[in-house]
């Protein structure tokens, strides 16, 4: 192999890794643990939402005309015709100059077109003194206006928020159909590496990757399976590869990519199955690989957990969006102004850490082996490939972590 | 009881929700399970980290000063010594115009100050030539020059991000010190409510916040304990609101706390124990309850599924934030201009859902019983107690969800 890498522009390598990626099949879970999720289908209310014209206030359903001009020094005066029950059908029916009671959530009775609040009433006797004008349809949820029957109310792709779980509740949907949770293994290699419960000795370090990785897969809502530390030895490496590709839906490694002889993840993965891409514009995370087991993709992340994570986030989370065929949106940014200058090699994606607050961007210059920017920062600027860098001053737009 | 609601500032009523919130006790999670859960107490490190003076790159350690000038045509000429080998002690010196091949992670060898990737060298025969020059301490991440052994790593209060997680392994942290999940019990009340495998009949609609609320607590790092359905007779009511206050942390109650006569949330809780807050200035919301039965915080949320969501949004979370001891950072917001005019009752802070695209901020006057302005949202504008409104044009800050 050679010492340079053929490196790919990130666009290239988020392209690849939607390519590889395989759909995991539709399973319908229970509303109830729907949130998170990935709906697998479009879903559509089963009833027109609402089902109703109903007030969102509790008051008196009125004819919105007859309260024109109304005020507390001159009231419009309406007969009172008796209450609406909740969650019964409508028996009310409201005349020229007459009103009923409405809780809110109550049918709207006919002839009635509006509801004025209770606040502004008075009741007096057997009549109710209006003292504020109400428009035609004031106060009101109009019969299907929400949505109507059949209607769709969430699109597939969509990571199921607290909201929609809201919707699909109101659409009927008691099993939501979703995508399976991707089985993702993740192994950690080098021979330098401990377990967190060991103190390491001179030339070791505590294997971070591997519980950073499997956050990451639990953020994206997947499911990780750990496989542990695996040394670089080639059929070590090599068993445990082909382990996790028959167990798994894809396999994320950190570590043992970088073009080091002693590094092996290319060359075990080309043996088992291809490796489509090593090396990508992009730094931190320059020696990823992107490939595949049979079926099954895998994808070579660098040893350093701070740029294991940069690539996750900006190529991985789109492997395991594939696998669940989750849209993936744009990411959120907020404007701020550099504090300091950023360079950067032209040809490459630079993402670089900073701490925003009050509106200013400071980048964190650390090394990509420090674990403290990562900590310390809330954001990353993207320096695209076609610049040399960005300048003080410069607004940019962060993406928050 | 009064029509009229005695209602309290959004600020103090988050101060009240705060101050009958009850932490709950400090339980030890295994790292693996610690990811979104709130950190009970400060995490130390206990080893330096890195513990030895690393490489960062594949390639040469040399003493930076031998490299100065040098260039394709004109290379440092430096004495091949050997390699580092990864995960062991460290055995090599580099002496005066030598150098040694290092790997990503590998000891830096004594004698030597810098790192010059591979790319950059070329070996021939027994010398390495050295092609762009390195500084004193490129590519080296120092000794402890991360955490230092003893330092605080993450401090209380924090939620367990992904890069959280890989700090607490670095730093030993097996067993996580974390507080205990609270358990949330869940009531919605309401004579028109229907489960959700239900076909609503004329009058009734689909119990939506259930399943909102217990998306909302799961979110915010809770427990969920589901009540269902609740009639609005006082004894039902008063008994789920007593079984829930005994079986859980905290109670939140959505309906019933409207100030009609019907509605009983606030009367109940009151028998059960007492009614701090009951109406705040926001909107939608205004009907808010704060309240405990005995120790147990109690919350009354609005029945309207959107106005129950702001309500939790706004307030809820520092009541759960309250139980875990989660620091609430201030919301996440995004700058943009308003594409319409935003009317609002001063004294009153108002929750405008807007659809934010391309940096317009479009408002969704949806009355708050619809759904699909939840759906159709990304987030919210405030409207704070001072302003009368807010005008197109202007510039807002977006809370996004």
């Amino acid at each position: 192999m050679s010492l340079f890498f053929n490196v790919v522009p990130v666009a290239d390598a988020i392209t690849m890794a939607r390519r590889v990626a395989v759909r995991t099949e539709t399973e319908t879970v229970p509303l109830a643990d729907a949130f998170r999720r990935v709906l697998a289908d479009d879903v559509r209310t089963d009833v027109d939402i609402p089902g109703f014209t109903r007030s969102v206030m509790d008051g008196y359903a009125v004819r919105a005309a007859e309260t024109t001009g109304s005020s507390d020094t001159n009231p419009a005066i309406l007969a009172f015709r008796g209450r609406i029950a909740m969650g019964t059908g409508a028996d009310g029916r409201v005349n020229a100059s007459e009103c009923m009671y409405i809780p809110t959530g109550g049918i709207l009775p006919a002839g009635a077109d509006a509801v004025v609040m209770a606040e502004n009433t008075e009741l007096l006797g057997n009549d109710v003194l209006v003292k504020k004008p109400v428009a035609h349809g004031e106060n009101v949820l109009l019969y299907n206006e929400d949505f109507p029957q059949g209607a769709i109310v969430l699109r597939k792709g969509r990571r199921i928020s607290v909201q929609d779980t809201g919707v699909l509740a109101a659409a009927g949907c008691k099993g939501v159909p979703v995508s399976r949770l991707p089985r993702v293994g993740i192994i950690s290699t080098g021979n330098e590496l401990v377990t967190v419960d060991t103190v390491p000795g001179t030339g070791q370090v505590r294997d971070v990757n591997t519980v950073v990785v499997a956050s990451f897969v639990r953020e994206q809502g997947c499911l990780p399976v750990v496989y542990g530390i695996v040394r670089d030895e080639r059929d070590a490496f090599s068993g445990a590869l082909s382990r996790a590709a028959a167990e798994c839906d894809a396999v994320l490694i950190s570590g043992g990519s970088s073009k080091d002889d002693r590094d092996m993840a290319a060359a075990v993965i080309a043996d088992l199955g291809e490796v489509l891409v090593h090396g990508v514009a992009i730094a931190p995370g320059k020696p990823t690989i992107i490939g595949r087991c049979r079926n099954v993709p895998v994808m070579g992340l660098p040893g350093h957990p701070a740029a294991a994570f940069i690539v996750m986030m900006v190529i991985g989370r789109h492997l395991l969006a594939g696998m669940t065929g989750e849209t993936v949106p744009e990411p959120r940014t907020v404007p701020a102004k550099l504090a300091l200058n950023v360079p950067s090699a032209k040809g490459r994606e630079d993402y670089v850490r900073v701490r925003v607050e009050n509106g200013i961007a400071t980048p964190l210059f650390g090394k990509s082996g420090l674990l403290n920017t990562l900590v310390q920062s809330n954001g990353v600027v993207r320096v695209p490939a076609g610049r040399e860098g960005l300048e003080t001053g410069e607004t940019v737009d962060v993406i928050l972590w």
